[in-house]
């Protein structure tokens, strides 16, 4: 089995980590976090509605896998077997047949979830095909909807929007996004593996629609305020060309803020290359009890895309208290 | 791995077996080939255009897989992690939508192919994920087409009947069978493992479409022709309501010696319960130059199914020449 040739980095117990996100962002941070530690749980959001995953949860009504399925392979093994298996579930059919477009990891969690009757078995046997290092959690057993307050620049009116892929790619701006249901359960073993974690991370990710709505899932969001873990956030490389565009760093920490009442953070991790103005940034974050953590994250061909060494870097250094500003 | 949990079974060097089919009577054949031998290469026909298999064919140009993912699923590790995924494989999704009716096992070949671009590699992967007990072989690497002459009862008129799912299910007498291309190319390691067996297994299964067209592949029948392997034909336990249907097993035997001249077999398996004629099936198989084995090796239900461990046990008495009538 993968699992059993896992290569242990030393005696120490590791750093227990829980990523929060969806999509590319939390891939990102998985694929730095998966250097630093061997506990790593991602907690994924569940509210896709567009792609594969948006068809898939039409036609069956389960969960939408996508966002699963890329943290999955994100952990995948560093082996011929893993990355084997890896690209055959990020494999897409393509055509324009009736199965153009589905991903072949999407179909086979949905086919596991239906044989096993339980979306957390379904992932485990997705991770030990992959010999994934660390594991992967839906942060709800429940397909939600995403919906958002969306004010339009060119004539001010202000309307709303529903699913995910609706909001993240809305040319308006978005105001403030709900769940439907509006307080789904969360899944129990995510509440358990944040109330049990050393370090809780959020971002990077689409703002709105990947980082934000676990906090409002009330028992998870209930979980992050009194865990005991860490919390780092994550702020993303790139303003984003829809549903954040013309945010600034600071101010999607005081909508994280927004969401979360009272949550304090203790580091926020940014690149130099995407902070205008450090102070401001430096003042937002001490605002929620942080430390600015100034790192080169990303590539060096200047692609807004987080660099999984310079990243997994990045969060030794925050794991470890080393938070001073290394480029001042 | 789940290959290197296997156990030896003893320090002989295995009999080599290659069982030629598709379908139903192909994983009856390897179910009980498994408790024989560890190692089995199955030959799998490749012209089915019916259901999942048809639909992948037609979406993607592929080989139809179903047949190759029964195969590897009979094949599958007698272990908890086989039994998962050759469940896995077989899974159908239900409903009425897009993605009804497609077996998961197919959807993850046709991946595999597409990925590394060569069939044979796509099923051992699929064969090394279930940890199979031998591996599983497309006769030829072409997509075939089974047409058949056929003639109504009613009215004697014969005409031809195009596609497997037609030729097996055809109300009127099948009289010959081609396929489309005429000559197609063999996959060079079935020609390689017929050459190099010491037991080529043809039937059960459906006759006409499933069991005879190895012998429509030149360089397939050339290398049954050529091979120093002994050969054994497994009778039907059904005479099939369909192609079959009025086929007496002497007759099937006659079919099949139309189709290859001059081949000449071992051993030809039989069910008492199937056989009326005792003295007729001796006499055909004599003809072919192979002695008429009978043992019961169907469920003690009635059902027209192979028991796998019955017919492992006529396997064994074959393999070792014990081909007495132990019912007289």
């Amino acid at each position: 089995m993968p699992a059993a040739a896992r290569s242990r980095r030393g005696a120490r117990a590791p750093v227990r980590v829980v990523a929060l996100g969806g999509g590319h962002g939390l891939a990102a941070s998985l694929a730095a976090l998966r250097h630093v530690t061997e506990d790593v749980t991602a907690v994924v959001t569940v509210a896709d509605d567009g792609g594969s995953s948006g068809r898939l949860r039409e036609e069956f009504g389960v969960l939408p896998p996508g966002d699963l399925r890329m943290a999955l392979a994100a952990l995948c093994h560093d082996s011929q077997w893993g990355h084997l298996w890896r690209d055959v579930l990020q494999h897409r059919f393509s055509g324009d047949g009736p199965l153009a477009g589905h991903s072949v990891g999407n179909l086979l969690i949905v086919a596991l979830w239906q044989l096993l009757d339980d979306p957390v078995d379904g992932l485990r046997v997705i991770g030990d095909l992959l010999g994934a290092q660390g594991r992967v959690l839906p942060m709800s057993d429940r397909p939600l909807t995403i919906e958002a307050d969306v004010r339009d620049p060119a004539n001010g009116v202000t309307g709303t929007v529903r699913g995910q892929k609706e909001v993240a790619t809305t040319a308006g701006r978005v105001g403030w996004v709900r769940l439907d249901p509006t307080d789904p359960p969360a899944n129990p073993e995510a509440v358990r593996a944040v109330l049990e974690a050393d370090w809780v991370v959020m971002g990077p990710g689409s703002w709105f629609t990947s980082v934000c709505p676990h906090l409002l899932v009330p028992e998870l969001a209930d979980a992050l305020q009194r865990t005991t873990a860490r919390r780092c956030v994550t702020l993303n490389l790139d303003p984003g060309t829809n549903e954040t565009a013309g945010y600034r760093p600071e101010q999607l920490l005081e909508v994280l803020g927004a969401y979360a009442p009272g949550l304090t953070l203790d580091a926020v991790v940014a690149d130099p290359a995407a902070v205008d103005d450090v102070d401001a940034l430096a003042h937002a974050a001490g605002q929620l009890g942080a430390n600015l953590v100034m790192r080169q994250v990303s590539w060096s061909d200047g692609t807004a895309r987080h660099h999984p060494l310079r990243l997994a870097a990045a969060y030794a250094d925050v794991f470890a208290g080393v938070t001073a500003d290394l480029r001042r």
